[in-house]
């Protein structure tokens, strides 16, 4: 017997870095949807996050419709006593996607941590569902989730707030409407703190398929990736709180729709090395 | 005769990005004076970039009073008919130090460019003035100037605007309030467009000398350095105007007080490499 103790995921996860466009060309929620194995998914909703839920659910049940749906749930936990509701899990199980919305991704992870519905989440994705999720719903993918801490305050010890998330995909820290409030700063300090994890920077109307190890970026937007794992110097760990951290030799990368990069190599993938995209490959049956 | 065309300054030239501390610590503006080869040096104030001048003018006043400069001057130039009038000429030469405040850059270049003001300037800096100054100040210093562009816009080809500035520097473009304003794609587009230049980000309350090939950071704040020579690949000029610039393997280093970076060998020099700092030295006859 040769049985890994966490299998491989067989299905598709998608961050979205916030304010995805739902109203005209809608590219990446276009997109979310034709990496079903299927036509016109099921999708299912997780508004947790946000404060006004259901004017959220009623925005991307509106879209999804029009991008061909055939269901369109309203997987409505909104405390944690609902994230062992029977009838929400067997919404996350019936659903081919799986569709997280922005809001404050500590309301995200405090409601689901160790829940039967985020068990339920690992699951479908395992068995091969698409889970999605933008701003917040992308955030809290990571291991390991940043879920505060000003642009203007980052690079100064302590400034950037980080607990567990997820755990959907090791090895990266994911931050969002990355350019639009100039994050940079807070996947520097991250890295600082920890080199070996890739900063995946998302600006808005940016989106990023993680694909075992290769990460594809689609959308209009950016995708600025930090790689700190060749930093050559940091004062972190002799500062005390608050005071201004220094890091020498961080690579970035600003992608655009259609680069790809591979995660154990740390590169950016070359045109021929892409070959036919898996965007192109996974759109073969429609 | 093995005369260089252009003479090496001897002076000292200083980039601030603004929101330097004016009220109570004052660490870089006091920084500023002590590069000046005497204690109480003259200091001349140009507020050309303010569309408040006489305000900003009496703020200067009183902190560089309060610093020891034994007499500040006005330099009035608010139009270019000022910028060949001899009596301001006469206070740019009298200087010990010239410091150029806050404001529109654009305002600048446009009042000085190809005046008998600016040659006066550069002479001064070649015979051993300190040239400072913070935010348009800064960003009007080097060879090809920043003017504009929002953040949110750049890494969009075009987003970033570009025209010659004062050409005290070459090699480098200065950009100001970095961090706090969220501009580390504005220098990425730049140096998409031309990797030879290391864009120098200057956060608020932070601040670089530069000194022959060595880039001294000091003061609170922090200092950015986006270096864009190893660039691998960039698609930006098959775009049109607008469309999203990609840019793989750009090196950024946040450098803090007391770091320096050597502008020809591309990198941050070691603590023992620094030896007793440039700043320590010139801080020895106080």
């Amino acid at each position: 017997m040769n049985m890994p103790i966490h299998p491989a995921p067989r299905g598709k996860l998608v961050a979205i870095g916030g304010a995805e466009d739902k109203d005209s060309e809608t590219d990446i929620l276009r997109q979310v949807l034709k990496f079903a194995p299927m036509p016109d998914p099921r999708v299912g909703v997780i508004t947790t996050a946000s404060s006004i839920p259901d004017e959220v659910f009623a925005v991307y049940r509106k879209v999804f419709e029009r991008l061909g749906a055939s269901e369109i749930m309203d997987i409505r936990i909104r405390e944690r006593a609902d994230a062992t509701n029977a009838a929400m899990i067997d919404m996350i199980k019936q659903s081919d996607v799986i569709f997280i919305s922005g809001g404050d991704q500590m309301r995200l992870t405090s409601i689901f941590g160790g829940s039967t519905a985020l068990t339920a989440i690992r699951r479908r994705y395992e068995d091969g569902g698409v889970i999605a999720g933008t701003s917040a719903g992308a955030a809290c993918q990571s291991t390991t989730m940043v879920y505060g801490g000003d642009a203007v305050d980052s690079l100064r010890k302590g400034a950037v707030r980080m607990t567990a998330g997820f755990g959907l995909i090791d090895g990266v820290i994911i931050d969002t409407h990355f350019l639009e409030r100039g994050r940079f700063s807070r996947l520097m300090e991250v890295g600082a703190t920890n080199p070996e994890y890739l900063g995946v920077g998302l600006g808005e109307d940016a989106a990023v398929l993680f694909d075992d190890d290769i990460i594809h970026a689609f959308g209009p937007g950016h995708v600025i990736l930090v790689d700190s794992s060749g930093i050559t110097g940091s004062n972190v760990f002799d500062l005390a709180e608050g005071e201004a951290v220094s890091v020498h030799n961080v690579t970035m990368h600003a992608l655009v729709d259609g680069d790809a990069y591979s995660l154990s190599d740390r590169r950016v993938l070359k045109a021929d090395e892409r070959g036919t995209t898996i965007l192109e490959k996974m759109n073969a049956y429609n």
